[in-house]
This record gives C-alpha cells, structure tokens and sequence, in this order.
C-alpha cells in the first residue's frame, strides 16, 4: 500500500517506534544496510533551497546504496516554464521509487500527494507548517539520551514564535508527561495557540541563564536578526539568549543542548566540545532517521522490496 | 568504433528496431540490466537547464548501475573564464565514459563529436534542430502501443510551428504509410518546408474538436503564451486547442495521447487519469529508450564493454 | 590518525612516492580500484565555483565505488542563513568518510580542519594560497612521462605573476636540480620573491618561439584579459605567447606541453592533436591522483578501511 510521511501524524506512536528502534539498529550496524537499496532511486524535489536537509537525505539513500535525482535549481527548470507541480513531481514518478519534497508553499505536498500511485512521498518541508523528519531527529536524539520522551524538564529557546521545528517537537512531547520552559525575546514568544493546549505545566521566561539550571534538554533555535525593531533590542537579545560556555556551566552534567541549525551566534563555538553539546550528534540522526524512513515506506510501498 | 547519436539519421531503421527490442525488454525486466553499467560514468553536460532530461538520463544511468557527472551551472562553470564548449567536453572524456550534451546553439554537438576519440556523444537538445532521444521516446511509445508505425491517422495539434518534437516525429513517420492532421492556431501552422515534402496525405484544420473523432495518436504540444499577438488571440486558442474531457470524449477508444511535457494548460488535468492519457508512461519509456542506447552506444565504441 | 592535504608539505617526498606509484597502478589497472570505497561518502564543499576540479573529484569518488554530497550553490545554502563555513564542514563530517573543498579566502582549509574528528580535508583550493591536488597532478604528469623531476629544462608562459599553479610546480620544481625559462608579457613576469628563491639557474624571456627550441617541458597558463592595459598590449601579447603548431614545431620531438585548464586562446587547438599536446592527459592523471589521495587519507584516518 503506497504510504507517505507528510505530516508527523501520518504514523502511529506504535509505527515510530518500530522506525525508532530501526533507526538505532543502522545507526549500530550500518554495514547490514550498505546494499538495501541497491538499484533504487531516491527523487530529491527540493522546490526551495536547501543544504543540511538535501544532503542528509542524499547521504541517507547512498548510505543505503542507492542513487538519488536533483531536480536542481527550480528557478530554471521546467517549472519557469509553467509546468505545475504535481506535473514534475508525476514526472520524478517515472523515473524514482521514492522522493523529499520540499515547498516554500504550505500544504503542496498534501495536494500532490494525491497524484502518485507508486512513489511514496517525503514531507521535507512545507513552508511554515512541518518538517517532520526534523522533528523525527530531534525526537530520536532525545530517546537516545535520555531513554525515554517523558519525566523530562525541555527548555525552548530563541524565536519561538516562527520556529517551525519548536512547535512540531513541543507538540509530540506534550503528548507525554513533561515540563515546558519557554526562553523567548519579547515578541518571539511562544504562540498562544500552543500555550492553550498545553497538557503539561510550563513557564515563560526572558533569562536563559536562570532558567538552564534545571532542564534535561534545551531546544536552541535561530533568531532571524530582521525579527528586531532596532539593533539596540538585538544587543540586548545577544545578551540573554546565547548560550556560551559560562551559562552552559550553570546546567546539569546529564543536560542536552539541542538545535536544528543551522546557528548563526546564539550558541558559541566555545560550546561545541562540551560533551553536552548534541547538536552535530543529532545532525547525524537525522541522517540515520531518514534511511530507517526511506526503508520503512519503500517496504510499506512495495512488496517485493527486499525480497 | 566510436559511435554517436546526434540526428536521427545516424542509426538505420534495422539498428533502431534492434534498439527498441531491447528498450521494450529493458522495460520488462529492470533487474537484468542493474549492474550492466557498474563503474561506469555519464557525463551529463547541460549547456542549457533542463529538468525533465537532465532527470531522464540521469535515472536512465542509474538504473544500469552507473554514475553521473553534471556540468552544473554553465554560466558559473569554466565556460565563464573563457573555456570553449570543445575543450569542456574533451576534459569529460578523460573522466566519463559517455556523454549526454545538451546546448542552446543548433549543430554544436555536430562540432564537438568531431574532437572525441573514445567517449561516445548523444544529443540532448541542440537548439531549435534536433532532439533525437524526445523523437526515439515518442515513437518508442507507439509502437509499444499501437504495434506499428505504419496505418495510423496522427493529430499533431498546438504549435506546429516551432515545435522541434512535432517536426521530429513528422520526419520519422512520413517514411510510412500514415496519414496527418494538423491542428494548430493562426500562425502556428505546420511550415510548407515540411508540408511540401509530405509522403502521406494530411489536412490541416483550427477545430481539435472536430478533428479528434477518428485519430489514433494525438500528440498535443505546449504553445507559448509569447506566440500570442494579443490576449484575445491567446483566449480564442484556449478554446480550440485544449484537451480536457469533454473533448476527449469524442475520441475513440484506442486513441492514446502523447505529450513531449512540459504541459501548460494544453492539456486539462482532468484526463490525466483516462487511460488514453499516455503522456507520463512516454516520459517513462524515455527513460528506457535512454537506458538502450547507452548501452548500445558503449557497446559499439568499447570491445570489451560488458565482457 | 587523522590526516588532511592543505599544503604541498603535509606529505613527506616518500609520502609523495608512495602516492604516485599508487596513481600509477590505478591508471593500469582501474578494474582493480573499482570496489575499493564501496559504500564511502565524498563531501564536495565547492564554496567557488568550480567545474574541471568538482567533476575530477566527483569522478575518481565514482571511479572507486563511492558517492558525492555536493555542497550545491553556496550562495543558496545555509551560509545564506549566516551559518559559518566551519558548521558546513561539521555538518558534512556527520554524513560523508572524507571531502573536498575549495574556498575563495585563503587558508580557510586551515581553520575549518582544525574543528574535524573523523573526515580528512582535501585542499581544492584557497583563494590565491595553494591548490595542491593541480600541482599533484602536474608533477604525476611529468614524472609519467619524463621519467624523473630533475635535469629538466622547464619554460613556464603567460601569466606568471598571478598564477597559482605555475607559482606551486616552481616551488616542487626547484628543490631539484632543474633549469627554469620564463616566458611572460611584461607586467605579469615571475614574482622577485620566487626568483630569489630559485635554487636552480634561471632565464627570463619575453620571446615563445625563441625559447621553446631546447625546453623539456613547457607549462603554459592562462593569461586574462584584464590583466592588460589596453587592446594593443593585449594583441601584442597574442603574437608572442601563443603555442600554434608554427611555434610548436620549432619544440624538440621529446617537448611535453602542459596546461592546468581552462584555456582560452593561449594554445591553438591545432595543436591539440600533436603528441607532445599532453593537456587532456594531465586532466585525466589529475583524477587517478586524487583516486590515490581519497584511498590514502582513508586509510590513514580510518583503521578498518579496506579491510
């Protein structure tokens, strides 16, 4: 049966955890998976530029030994010459036996989803409302260090207003039972929305220094600069937002420090050889995570793969 | 021998028809030809963009256990210090095995053959001349469904005026017995040169309308807004000369409809799902065409390709 | 360990030997390297355009069994986001077993590999400072052919003042026992700081024809346009450091000439057909050298390799 992942509610708790423990055996054993995908091909249909994302995905098909399509520079494709779409994306059907797809437009994927019948599609992006195999790295580093998705005290930290990645991985783990800190500039807070359905307890607050002290995991995010009215409120951000060596000592030995990058200054490079820093780590996972996905619904799809 | 497909004309009928036996049985049994091309190298050299191609020949490679190289973008490339075409392609002999050369300047590919000593070149574009491996996909695709190429009543309708595909495969299918109709707006009409040197009877007409009842083929083609004199003029052929149900409807059953892509609006999304809509199974078919002649090609230039 | 090549002399001259032995034995017998990194990833971090060097690298990775993450167009990736080149790299060093990268600003390699724990860096190039796989494969070249890099007389022609590869091979050059001509339009003569520095007897000329009678080995370079004053200069310069088969045949039969590529009108193309023209065959030993590199920093860096 063809099968997607375009938004993170597309699998049962039961269906990610299978992909999650999938994901740490390769992460183990990657030698086992070297030829899995021998003769296959992955369409990568990025509609909008990318780097860490595109080449985690290439990495991950090539890891599995298979090939991957660009579409390349959408700007000049055939798209400027008014194709749609879900044309090309029919058209990389011909040719691949899976695809990440990635659109500035909101929802495009769920509209061309319905086009295919024998390619399953990755959601790698829709402009502001998922990116689930984000959130599935991040998700997978947190089980991995801490065991489990709950009893956990997670700081957010930076734009929590536009952050995409904030809300898709606040969402999940307020589905078990956690506490939230949200550590935002004013203006960038958390949206209300989430706040109201928030099953667990949280507090706001504007100091990360103070709040670092208690939390299992902190969520780092990027701060666009032009989200400031002046360059004075961007000084005074730098001060309470970035996470250099000095703050990072006010945590705890067992804290994860997590961002989905890539980061411009809000963590200092003096950080990066702290043990706690999982960032890099968790860049790595997400690669894992996306060969355990590419797997998994091209065995869903197609039933004599593998065989 | 070295040996290069630049026009149409540089294989014989028998070397065609040998050509798409084994496209047809690449296209029954993929698992045979997996590794027919490992270590094997393409170089993909698009002096022009191109998506639909580009993408074809590199999943054509693939899919026999080849890689790619890829130009890249040749306003960027060594081009812009001055490099000519000849030499870009004369150092992708030293790194590729064959190569698939695309350029905005008709006969170029004529040109540069000429420098080459052991890497086969096949033409994928030169200009407004020839596109041999579109006209190979198209005639590919019917005679995989129709069983001949010869007996058939061929629509070709949109702009048949500077459409390099529909003077392609006017050319091929003049050899037999067929009969035309020309279906195209004011000022896009069919040029005399190639009505004039026509073997078949033809007619010519502004109704697809009227004109599709009694067709076997129709290859639609996409007009160019920019044709238009005025958006009155442009509003009159989107009445006449789209494809959508309604119109569809008054086809026969075993008419099957093609498309080089991209479409625009030519065609209504609406009849993709007919089954005489055969336009995304052509650019399929392209693919295995491409997969055929390099094999065919490398066997031709390298004895011991293979052994 | 882990092991880079930044600068020429990050390998001793055993380590050099050992190294172009193994280029050497890749040459003969390709067959034997084609499985040899087999599920290995290549990072190509191209931060400047490039063609000639990406697709050398991108096909010797090819040629040994590996893959390519290209790093795409850095204008568009997530340095746009203002993420620093060292996060790049450290990101590429999650997903890929070694890379290469070329930078525009010079000795950027420098810092970035400092941040590396597991991926040997490969200099393609840093701004005007060093570019050590072109000069790799500039000696592989002339050691092939000459049998030895000293009791050579070596012309070096054109841009001599701006010109990295020339400035590289002079400086490997010069550590044995040699004899240098150089050939170059006033203005762009060799730097005073090299000369100074030659240890091998050397002459200056602004006359092609005149010098070439008795050189072993002529390295040509292109010379831009707008390195001259005016249009006069300019066609001055045309008729005195141009190779044409006039001027070539005044060379020895023995004479290799050579050329890093691109050129633009420095070389005639009717020259390109006479045996002592060994351009083409330099690109191509360019790419079995950075095979040998890619095996011997992999295997340095990583004790299961291979095994």
């Amino acid at each position: 049966m063809l099968r997607h992942l375009i938004e993170p509610d597309d699998f049962t708790s039961r269906e990610y955890d299978t992909l999650f423990r999938l994901a740490a055996d390769i992460a183990e054993n990657p030698a086992l998976y070297r030829h899995r995908c021998d003769g296959k091909i992955l369409a990568s249909l990025f509609f909008e530029p990318s780097t860490r994302t595109r080449m985690s995905f290439d990495a991950a098909m090539y890891r599995l030994g298979g090939d991957v399509l660009h579409l390349g520079d959408a700007k000049v494709s055939s798209l400027a010459k008014g194709e749609s779409e879900g044309d090309t994306v029919k058209i990389a059907e011909q040719y691949a036996d899976i695809c990440a797809m990635r659109h500035p437009v909101a929802h495009t994927q769920h509209e061309v989803a319905k086009l295919l019948t024998t390619m399953p599609l990755i959601n790698a992006g829709d402009g502001d409302n998922a990116h689930p195999t984000q959130t599935l790295a991040d998700i997978f580093t947190i089980r991995d260090e801490k065991g489990a998705w709950s009893g956990l005290k997670v700081g957010f930290c930076g734009d929590l207003r536009y952050g995409r990645a904030v809300h898709s991985l606040f969402e999940f783990l307020n589905h078990y039972d956690n506490e939230f800190v949200f550590i935002s500039p004013e203006g960038l807070e958390m949206p209300a929305v989430y706040l109201e359905k928030s099953n667990c307890p949280y507090t706001e607050t504007g100091d990360l220094a103070q709040a670092i002290g208690d939390l299992d995991v902190l969520y780092m995010t990027r701060v666009q600069r032009e989200r400031f009215a002046s360059s004075e409120e961007a000084a005074r951000y730098r001060g309470s937002y970035i996470l250099n060596q000095t703050v990072l000592d006010r945590g705890r030995d067992d804290l994860i420090v997590l961002h989905p990058l890539p980061r411009v200054d809000e963590i200092a490079t003096e950080v990066d050889d702290d043990p706690r820093a999982l960032y890099f780590k968790q860049a790595k996972n997400g690669m894992y995570m996306r060969m355990a996905l590419i797997l998994t619904l091209l065995e869903a799809s197609d039933a004599s793969f593998g065989k």
